[in-house]
């Protein structure tokens, strides 16, 4: 979502290595948005969701439209399925106003991605080593982008999602899922560091356990879960792969297979829940 | 910590039934620091820590010591004993200051109880119901108060702490208190609703896992826990406690009873744990 520095990736001959094929995406037909999309995982969930089924529409959504050189090559391909907006999650009229094209010209939604959000911008925000750096401005920063961003992008696309449901697609709801991080996990918390990260996307999975609550209770037809993409070759992980093994660097094709695997695969009783990229629950 | 209208508790009858009384106090001697300490549960924690032990010495610190009047009645009681410092966890100078005179007056710190908070004030911070009332202003305030101040508290003390250790007490480590909420849980989270509240406290457990694991690291002669005090008729629970079971309500004097408890049997492998009033672990 924020601007990083790009370094040359050093790791790239591995990289590739980590990327196996998977099966094909099921996902069919349908309004979906992404929101995050000009690169990393966010342009790739948009790739492989025009890729992997011949219809269904898809919005991408992102802080400024005209720098989105991949989003625009995408848009080449498929002029009329895929739609980029602006959308900045720092400022919430901007979210509503993505809300109202949405509903003017698809009136509804039947899966939402989140896939904003940020770790470091160069002497704005670095992850933190020691309590003794510990910034009042990294924290409130990384919780506005990381936790309020995604949570305000729900809320304003929850009456769409709502109509939606599982209408178009062969499922009975709409689907919301949201990047986590596994580092967000309290009960996994072994190394600590990285203070304002961990706790904004700790705060990111008890707001979205609140609103599956919700949404159950009210019984919208809706399951919101979390993803944990795995470490994942982009520009946000750049800076701090060097301790990664070789064979837990994934590629972005990789991440978002097995990602849209479970977001296909995710059932009513998964609302709530925080998945691994392979599948396997994490702790809160 | 923050201002609330006071309401007349309409359940006292009751309320005082559930005050049973507890093994007395064990903590003794050291140099002990409330933080948040002009009413409610620290006010209680601060007049515990002076009549429970015939020695050691208490630094009460609140937003405004003019105002602090339960401050000064135990003031005229305990004159060599208590220290009443300003410090507004909003305001990382201040946190700064009162480490600055806790130096200079003690020279080290052997207990520190974050007994801040705030849940609800008037017109400005709601409990929210749904997603839909939802306002990032809310999520950053209950953030900057609940999750970022006792952290910065913490960061600003760890010198103290480190110096201190179990010096002067019957135990080999200092020891970090931070009332944290059973509502602060995913795991049980299975209500929903007040979503600024919940991401506060979920990010302060995260937090403080975050740090205890550093102290650990370092080999740090302190302690981090979290507390959850019960339901205590107090003013930050005063305007919820409608639909709070008869024998749930505590007084504050028997829920800082049961946490001073806790506190004092605090062992090292404790370190990043979180705690009920009765001695439960919480899950995260």
């Amino acid at each position: 979502m924020m601007k990083l520095v790009v370094f040359r990736p050093p790791l790239l001959s591995f990289v590739r290595r980590a990327f196996i094929s998977s099966s094909a995406l099921k996902w069919e037909g349908g309004v979906s948005m992404v929101q995050g999309a000009s690169r990393g995982i966010g342009l790739e969930f948009v790739r492989q969701l025009l890729e992997g089924n011949e219809n269904g529409h898809v919005i991408a959504t992102c802080r400024n439209p005209s720098g989105a050189t991949g989003l625009h090559d995408l848009k080449k391909k498929f002029l009329d399925r895929l739609r980029i907006l602006p959308l900045d999650i720092t400022k919430e009229n901007t979210i509503e106003a993505a809300a109202t094209s949405v509903r003017e010209h698809y009136g509804s939604l039947n899966l939402l991605i989140n896939a904003s959000g940020v770790l470091s911008i160069p002497d704005v925000l670095e992850p933190e080593r020691t309590l003794s750096k510990l910034e009042k401005s990294s924290l409130l920063l990384a919780y506005e982008v990381n936790a309020v961003g995604p949570i305000l992008v729900i809320k304003h696309m929850w009456p769409l999602l709502k109509l939606g449901g599982g209408s178009g697609t062969k499922r009975g709801f709409a689907i919301v899922a949201s990047l986590s991080a596994k580092v967000g996990s309290i009960g996994d918390n072994r190394l600590g560091g990285w203070h304002s990260y961990r706790a904004s996307k700790a705060a990111l999975n008890q707001l979205t356990k609140t609103i599956s609550v919700e949404f159950a209770r009210k019984k919208d037809p809706i399951v919101c879960v979390l993803l944990h993409p795995g470490t994942v070759d982009t520009d946000l992980s750049r800076p701090f792969q060097r301790n990664v093994p070789e064979n837990k660097l994934f590629t972005k094709e990789f991440s978002v297979q097995k990602l849209l695997n479970i977001v296909d695969n995710v059932k009513n009783s998964d609302n709530g829940k925080f998945f691994a990229w392979d599948g396997q629950e994490i702790p809160w």
